[in-house]
């Protein structure tokens, strides 16, 4: 076989992109927020552990959120930030059982804050993807009045559950 | 005042690093293990919550141990892993109170592998940092002692208790 065959060389260019986008492509939520592909590289805002809800949390920001909770300045929270919540059933560890740990991936969702574009929904874009395969949550742009609806509780801390987990060594003058 | 002094010079060099040390020293452990200053930009495996211990916890790992994780090549876990665990008090959320989240930092605690290095404790080297000062853990290098007690239910595992959560999409072929 000629290794340098120009029909095996167009094959190799093109699976590549090929391979990319299966992996990658994630279906926009339906107010066109999109998937933050490299969301689980961000780093830690918090975690929690919904009893009620029987899930368990790790809360996420991008680097303007990351920034803002470090200074302590969350309220508000500043245009750009994104906070994503990565959301598992609860489960015991499998050696130390009162250990509840994160067992079936249930969803991951995310909040992005701008102000004059999402001030309908207090500031704030709300998306959420479903299951392994990522599937958009919602059918049309309503979806985030259910969002917006739970988080009325919190309408005062900026619309945001979270409180920053304490990280030391604090920063000078904390 | 002359601006070029060379007392003053020589103090403003000096400042620089008296503040940067103030900042960022903490005492290594009793094994010699420094304090990793970057864990909390490290990325995350997964949570937990110690219903036994009253305590919320994030598994961060360094990039070998991250890398390891998305391959689900971590029994054994590769030499150059560093897992950090970061504990904190466990409490009602605020405005939700079902929702368990971390209310103030216990102590951050990392297991770094070499299989030769910490032959004598199974291959990993311990340390902890305790309360917001990072005071270090334990008198004596015997303090690893204890760490290797609490693991020995999840010797078969690398003597690791923590499962990486999943963070989808998967990569091709999971």
């Amino acid at each position: 076989m000629n290794r340098f065959s120009p029909l095996l060389a167009g094959a190799a260019l093109l699976s590549t992109p090929l391979l990319v986008s299966a992996e990658t492509a994630v279906a926009p939520a339906p107010n066109g927020i999109e998937f933050p592909a490299d969301y689980r590289d961000w780093k830690v805002i918090s975690v929690s552990h919904r009893t009620d809800h029987h899930s368990m949390r790790v809360i996420l920001g991008n680097e303007i959120a990351i920034a803002a909770a470090r200074r302590g300045e969350t309220l508000p929270w500043p245009d750009g930030t994104i906070l994503g919540k990565v959301v598992w059933k609860e489960g015991a560890e499998p050696d130390w059982a009162p250990a509840i740990a994160p067992q079936a991936f249930i969803h991951v969702e995310f909040m992005e804050k701008d102000s004059k574009k999402w001030a309908e929904t207090g500031g704030w874009g709300y998306a959420r993807w479903v299951g392994s395969d990522l599937k958009p949550y919602g059918n049309d742009t309503n979806f985030a009045l259910e969002c917006v609806g739970c988080h009325t509780p919190v309408k005062g801390r900026d619309w945001v559950f979270t409180t920053p987990a304490t990280f030391p060594p604090l920063p000078a003058g904390h």
